[in-house]
């Protein structure tokens, strides 16, 4: 397992899967490994460091894990993911200790955010939209993080006024109406096919009046949140990814045609689909950590 | 007028009037002069042209000079402003050919958001709610412009989906619920008295019921808008100012709820009033302008 090249060892952890790669500086794969998410937070930890151990060469400079959920990541802490079980887990400390390496903790979001970032080499806005609605922010070549570490919860803003109750205890919030989940309960709710996924409704569109009136909403809702986060932050181009995606134009088709009608006072930005995939989050994450190997350096310049 | 100090010349122009002061270094103003704004382009610019005049010294370095409207930053043209009468004027270009110096040409709100940062020394959301609804950040100490110089227009936003149609073509922005102008307006259309400005709205709000429903309204919408920003941009502090900033507590208290009451996962930035009500533009353009000067020091270093 061993390689003359310098890497670093990068780790998505998800709600089904964990997904390891080693990466060199360029940010080329070297391996991969996978495993299953186990079931409690500690199996979770222990497959981390088997997945580690696996890509590990003895010249990995750093490990970077990246996490769903609240992540504080100046702490090193986990602070929530509903999907792990796990509530302030102390994930750089505990790594960094079992594996005797510096390791970078961070948000899965941030990582798929920066990836898709270097993909197309601009500054941008990366909405993911999935079992929920995660997005973030690129510029100047960095993550936004905001005052708190919070920026980018556009899935909670509010895009319908005395709307629908989130989970999150909030009203109106676009992941009640443009998350694939969401899509999917709301197309039962009102009456649609049991069992269907986001995927098998996009299908429907022009068979299934349902279909057709909660997809619209969802591309209403998510029409006027990109909308508003054009206008407070003006990316340079906002790039969809998230199972939703995988709809492709039935989703790029109408939502531009609706972010164009409600921007009345100038042109929106391009509407992309997101490269990378599944993928985003370790390249990501192995990006954030080859920054974080090389800070001293550059603070030294 | 002749000064032994280096001095930057900063004037706020305005609907109603030009102002204009001489500042040192420190961003203490040594000198001032005002006008009332003229009508029509070219006695506007020849104002701002005496002011200059009237204020400059030998050691002057460079002239900086805010306006309201859509500003193209880098180029030195004010494309639109409405009050103003003009469009696609080359401001930084006939000012500098006038008067000999190197102009900065920028917009007023981003001036006053960079005036009240400095102020308090932190980053921050303004809020200006007078004519319209202007806002700007400040980032890491700087004027966060986005992509295409056009970040920031909290006021266009959607808070009320479906909403009141706006002047700006689009429908439900924030501007046509919590501008002083709005409020002013919708309480004369929901049968208020005639005749009163958002301040004396404000004062009635125990003893009449339209201002007490109009003014919750504007609440409403702005705690919608600002927990949209928190969510997005999560910035460190939120200050209120222009026109309505003149009701005070009347504004901040029920305000300050609101927004609590929306944001149910995060606490809330504190809101604070502007404290620089109209030196704001100067004193920021003066800042503004000092950078242009020092910008070639700094990169050299």
């Amino acid at each position: 397992m061993s390689t003359p090249t310098e890497n670093v060892v990068a780790i998505d952890v998800g709600g089904t899967g964990i997904k390891g790669g080693r990466y060199d500086r360029s940010g080329s794969m070297q391996a991969e490994q996978q495993a299953a998410t186990p079931a409690g937070s500690e199996a979770i930890v222990a497959t981390i460091v088997e997945v580690a151990r696996l890509l590990r060469t003895d010249r990995t400079q750093a490990l970077g894990v990246v996490v769903p959920g609240v992540v504080d990541v100046e702490a090193g802490v986990a602070r929530r993911a509903a999907n792990l079980g796990w509530q302030d887990l102390a994930l750089r400390a505990e790594l960094s200790s079992e594996l005797d390496l510096p390791v970078n903790l961070d948000h899965d979001v941030a990582a798929a955010t920066l990836a898709e970032s270097l993909y197309s080499n601009e500054d941008l806005l990366f909405v993911s939209l999935g079992t929920g609605v995660a997005a973030g922010h690129v510029v100047d070549g960095e993550v936004w993080r905001g005052a708190t570490g919070r920026a980018g919860e556009l899935g909670h803003i509010c895009v319908v006024d005395g709307g629908e109750r989130c989970g999150c205890g909030q009203h109106g919030c676009l992941e009640v109406y443009a998350s694939a989940t969401g899509i999917a309960r709301r197309y039962v709710a009102a009456g649609g096919v049991v069992g269907l996924g986001s995927a098998e409704i996009a299908q429907r569109l022009n068979s299934d009046l349902i279909a057709a009136q909660v997809w619209a909403e969802a591309v209403n809702a998510l029409a006027t949140a990109l909308a508003t986060d054009v206008q407070i932050f003006d990316p340079a181009c906002i790039v969809i990814g998230g199972g939703l995606a995988g709809a492709r134009d039935l989703l790029l088709d109408p939502l531009t045609a609706a972010l164009d009608r409600r921007l009345r006072w100038r042109s929106a930005p391009p509407i992309r689909l997101a490269a990378l995939g599944v993928e985003s989050g370790r390249r990501g994450a192995a990006e954030l950590t080859w920054r974080m190997v090389d800070r001293p350096l550059v603070e030294q310049r």
